[in-house]
């Protein structure tokens, strides 16, 4: 089997296991948003990552399931909760929960998706019997929140900087991914390789995400579906305008921020953008930050005490999430 | 010592408990509303079941406090979402955490409370190795959330029976005071009275609200601070409401629900209330009912394998929570 093909046959094993995990429809106001939501599909990257890592390290199992759904339901509700905050319309080109279903019942669906991703954390500790995984859940869903504060903090700020940057996308991104990683390991009765999966997770997290601002701007429009410079029209402080932020003296910097930050005709400000990025090579000094942190999450990897083949799994692993392939 | 006063040092010992937590403080905005909710006090009926039931079974623990706070979070999460969804402006005569602090940081601090909630639920089934504790508390915290759904959906529903309303307040007030009842005997090496303290509190927590609609209309005004008949002037289907609903046939029944749902002129729709209680004697009908609760809890009580001395505690704590003094 490819690797393609194995991850194709874990993703069905998960929409399988969705299939078959029966929510209590009663009351259905709090429970059709929870279906809707999941139903939406997208890349489903946190659950693959530990059915992948723990087929490769032990086989696959029932525990993974419910470490991997509860995984991916916890990331949905972080979706809810947070598109309320942003307003935002669209998620995976459809209607967002609130707009659907109105900001109470996302609200509460939210609410509840992440008491029963608790639930299930509960059950494949205690079927697996291994201690740790919800100490490491509870303390990564505590961390996914104070980095959303974070992003909500700069928002409301006139300058950010790219240390705190990289902190807050560690926060509201990389350490899911990485904790997924991390509980591939224990449920995998691997606790050995815990902490360097965990700075694996860290790595490819950052990269991703650092990824995402750089597709913001310079996706392939006809694969990405999305608006292009997004980040930008919405004055967001992205990698991309750290990157540039990074070029500017002290002065030039401050001028620059006055013009960017208010709201002002999409189409010149996007123009005006592209010229910044070209005169200082933004796309390319962001590429290679990119790399930088795809590059240690290899090194990360190299540091696992797996067989060659698993690495070499892992590598066509962590080069899918990177490609957006896998 | 009276058992008001020991009631007092248990209150006094979670104030302490309160202080020496440290909320990890960054980022401000995600925890300085946490800090904020939970200075307004209230009366602590969560937290003092666990410690006062603890005390009189086992005595007093820290893994006591871990429980009660833990309860006193999520209650506090719940009352944040709550207040946002009902557009509640004051919550114990302060401004609520969303008028405040804002909707988006009202709503990212409850979801950090109840995730610290879960938090200190591990941590006191760790610490006292007593396996239990979690399952309860997610099903419970489920069932509350069900509860608040179920609130929501009869706001835009014509009728509402009286069997599907109490179950709507067992399972957005009642579950959770039981389940701290329950908490309470299995940190204290008492699990055989599990399931009679969860009944003893579900009676009591029924009674509880029931009571709370009825102090809506028949408070005393100046002892309560708050307005009278909130709950009528906003439409609201309360216990007094689905008495008086009782008492009329289908086409009465009709007339008033046209009548009572549409906003209008308070003064006057509370005088008409204060008719149609008169004349069909809601007030003694609904406390009748409030009695029959009480009655069952003490049943329940008196059901439980505990000595004379610790039933006559346990009857004089529950009866403070009745009259609002515990």
């Amino acid at each position: 089997m490819t690797n393609v093909s194995y991850t194709e046959s874990l993703l069905k094993s998960f929409e399988n296991y969705l299939q078959v995990i029966q929510w209590q429809k009663s009351p259905l106001s709090l429970y059709q948003p929870v279906d809707y939501i999941l139903s939406l599909g997208g890349k489903r990257i946190r659950p693959l990552s530990i059915l992948y890592i723990n087929g490769l390290l032990k086989g696959p199992s029932q525990i993974a399931l419910h470490t991997a759904y509860a995984l991916e339901l916890f990331h949905n509700f972080s979706l809810i909760h947070d598109d309320i905050m942003d307003q935002a319309l669209l998620r995976r080109s459809q209607p967002t929960v609130h707009q659907k279903f109105g900001t109470n019942n996302a609200i509460l669906s939210g609410d509840v998706m992440m008491i029963d991703a608790m639930g299930f954390i509960l059950k494949a500790e205690t079927e697996s019997g291994i201690l740790g995984l919800q100490q490491v859940f509870i303390e990564t869903a505590r961390q996914v929140c104070e980095g959303q504060a974070m992003d909500m903090d700069f928002e409301l700020r006139q300058r950010v900087s790219y240390p705190e940057y990289l902190d807050m996308i560690r926060l509201k991104t990389a350490v899911l991914l990485a904790a997924g990683f991390k509980m591939a390991a224990l449920i995998s009765d691997r606790p050995e390789l815990a902490d360097d999966f965990y700075l694996t997770g860290i790595n490819t997290g950052i990269a991703f995400q650092l990824e995402d601002d750089w597709l913001d701007f310079y996706a392939d429009k006809q694969t990405s579906g999305k608006v292009k410079g997004g980040d930008i029209i919405q004055s967001k402080k992205s990698a991309l305008i750290l990157e540039l932020a990074e070029q500017f003296n002290p002065l030039e910097l401050e001028n620059f921020i006055e013009w960017y930050n208010p709201m002002q005709d999409p189409e010149a400000k996007l123009r005006r953008m592209e010229h910044y990025f070209d005169e200082f090579g933004i796309k390319e000094k962001l590429r290679n930050r990119i790399k930088l942190y795809q590059q240690k999450a290899y090194d990360c990897l190299e540091q696992l005490a797996l067989t060659s083949e698993q690495k070499e799994l892992m590598y066509q692993f962590i080069k899918g999430i990177f490609s957006r392939t896998s």
